[in-house]
């Protein structure tokens, strides 16, 4: 349980008994725990020891009093799955991708949603509301489904159609807006005021990023299990779809903590933003040297969780990517498919289009000698390629007839 | 890893080391273990603390010699889900969802394919074939992807399109039938008899039933947790979606093994065949008492895995319901679906209409008197819903233009 929410730019505290969105100053509240007592308690082996097969098991790190007070449906211990060095992949002889598709709803967004979820449903909140133009929606929906809370969700009209079915499945009141994920998150705004909803929109309440931050303590016991060790590991490079920034923020957050708990030193991996060439507002701002990130004008990519334009963390993930020494880098489209296709083919899992991306940048900072194919890397598929079938162009397939007996000389041996 | 291989039906004995498929009875083949030698090393306690966190970490009684052996994805380890007693499901105090779209692929089948890709990989296989009509097509792409090996997938024209989209993806070989499943296994064995490819048939080679009893091992566990015991437990009953009925088999079959490893006693669930009333051989043949079930005629149902008019397993999957005191119950397609919508909104995760199918089932089995609903029930959602999308339809969603200060007019507080 968090003992401390304070605002991210100027280090104000505020109140944790009750619901918070952004800081006065208008930026995200973090939320803080009271590591140095926790260090006796709450080590490595007791977390390997407990049953609780969920991000949850590190719940002293996480927003409650106790575990069974988690909104829970088994998000978070995902696998870690390490590439077998063929095709494209030759090299690359210590590459890792951390499986997010094995999630509630098939993406990581089920950590976020799990953590604010169980927050607001303890606080009292009945009604959430959000934006969203993907994975997001399907997750608010579930959780809250889950909790016996409504759901609101504004979406923008071209997202893709399985985030939409999914949510209405799930019982959410589904708006679809002509615009785009920022005129959504207006309406939100305005549908909180005048109904006393909760904004759970992405990094302005304080618990999505810690559910997101797990995926850094996961990585760090994988690694372990993986190196047949007890002591916790992390990788040279961290390759991370970024659109909110959420997870990169949360998983660095996750490293800070784990070395006050005593748990790792001061090394840390270097973490790589990887965005789409059509909406790239991070990769521009770490280029340019910036603190913050400038509106992406026309954004467009099909990787619908990498269309954010402007993102209320900008400053955080700078920092990050200054601080761990790491880079930014875009990826075409047409590219991140082609990214999709190498992965299902040569590893055996049908990623996200966020996921093909991030091994494109893998490829790339390879080749411009950024980064050698021999260090330990580590790929996020953040979510499940089924929620993209839209974007698969089947082509022609071979059709036989079953009542010709020759219609199987159509095949070469 | 096994010891023997036995005909189903007449006990003959096979090598073990080389590829088989059915028995000369045309029966399916089992997999024998020497549970009596691994009583002393293999238990409980020992399999808690394995850092394995798949369906592998049963290795012994899998067709491996080592774990490192196997083709896995993280196969396995899904969440049992406690059901929330609200709306329809108030006064089922103690029902579970064991969550099966938590694999690859998004369905239990990747169970069955890990394991029957692995024993093929490691006898040399580089080719295998199958029919699917469903899930299957996905998880062999997969694992055949992952092993290096080529898929080929004979699927009927209405198969669900997510199922034909994921295995081209993949990289498979798909071909489109104009016909039903049995007549794409026909042209399997056709095809397998001309270019030596390893048929891959649900039953008809002995290791997906294998990869699919681990469902029953993991459940023990699960419910031991539950109850913070260390002694395993089963449930009073359990609801299958019954197609080829491998999973039925599968865990009835795991059941004995750990009679014999000495993990449980002689006590059994009662074990229910769930089926779609337009495709229900097993209900049919279970209610007239009869041994064999016939082919079921103009087999329909939207619930693709259900869709099995004729199982080379019959005769097993009878012999369980009744050595259980289990039944056999139908179930129509609107009812299934309305079992999704009902899990969706009220537990909190989008189920496959089998899964639907199942916890509609236990309703009327508690309707009918066959079951009190506070007994130790678990029902088995075999996959995500998200490959069923296709079959929702979302009705007029209302649209607001953002540019319209008024437009949130539309909601009612
Ligand atoms: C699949 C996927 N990957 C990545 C992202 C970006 O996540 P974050 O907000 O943590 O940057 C999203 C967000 O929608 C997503 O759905
Ligand atoms: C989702 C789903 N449920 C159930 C089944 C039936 O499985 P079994 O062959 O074990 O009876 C299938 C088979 O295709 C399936 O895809």
């Amino acid at each position: 349980m968090h003992t401390t929410l304070t605002c991210s730019a100027t280090g104000q505290t505020y109140p944790i008994d009750r619901l918070q969105n952004l800081s006065e100053a208008g930026k995200p509240l973090l939320a803080g725990y009271d590591l140095e007592s926790l260090r006796e308690t709450f080590t490595p082996d007791v977390i390997r020891e407990r049953s609780i097969r969920s991000m949850w098991r590190f719940h002293e790190v996480l927003p409650v009093r106790h575990p069974e007070d988690a909104v829970s449906l088994g998000e978070g211990m995902t696998p870690l799955l390490r590439c077998r060095c063929r095709g494209p992949f030759a090299g690359f002889n210590d590459l890792f991708i951390k499986d997010e598709s094995f999630n509630p709803t098939g993406s990581f967004k089920a950590r976020g949603m799990s953590a604010a979820v169980t927050r607001a449903a303890n606080l009292g909140a009945e009604v959430i509301a959000l934006p969203s133009a993907g994975n997001a929606a399907g997750a608010a929906t579930y959780y809250a489904a889950r909790a016996g809370m409504q759901c609101y969700l504004f979406m923008p009209e071209d997202t893709p159609p399985a985030n939409i079915i999914e949510s209405v499945v799930g019982g959410a009141k589904v708006f679809l807006v002509n615009g785009l994920i920022s005129d959504c998150g207006k309406l939100v705004r305005q549908g909180c005021e005048k109904f006393g909803w909760f904004d759970l929109s992405t990094l302005k309440e304080p618990f999505r990023i810690e559910g997101k931050k797990t995926m850094g303590y996961e990585l760090a016991f994988d690694l372990a299990d993986e190196d047949d060790t007890e002591e916790l590991q992390l990788p040279d490079v961290i390759f991370y779809p970024t659109g909110g920034g959420t997870g990169l923020i949360g998983m660095w957050k996750a490293f800070n903590e784990m070395e006050q708990l005593g748990w790792i030193g001061s090394k840390r991996p270097r973490m790589v933003v990887v965005q789409a060439e059509g909406c790239s507002p991070i990769v521009k701002a770490f280029h340019e040297g910036a603190d913050h990130a400038e509106l992406f004008p026309n954004a467009h990519t099909i990787a619908a969780g990498l269309r954010v334009p402007a993102a209320v963390g900008d400053f955080l993930m700078l920092s990050v990517l200054r601080e761990s020494g790491g880079t930014a880098v875009s990826i075409t489209d047409e590219e991140l498919m082609q990214g999709v296709y190498e992965i299902a083919q040569h590893q055996g899992l049908y990623a996200c289009p966020e996921g093909g991306a991030v091994w494109k940048a893998a490829q790339k900072l390879v080749e411009s000698g950024w980064m050698k194919p021999d260090e330990r890397i580590v790929l996020f598929n953040t979510g499940t390629g089924l929620k993209y079938n839209h974007l698969i162009d089947l082509g022609d397939l071979p059709r036989l007839d079953h009542t010709d007996p020759n219609c199987l000389d159509v095949i070469e041996a």
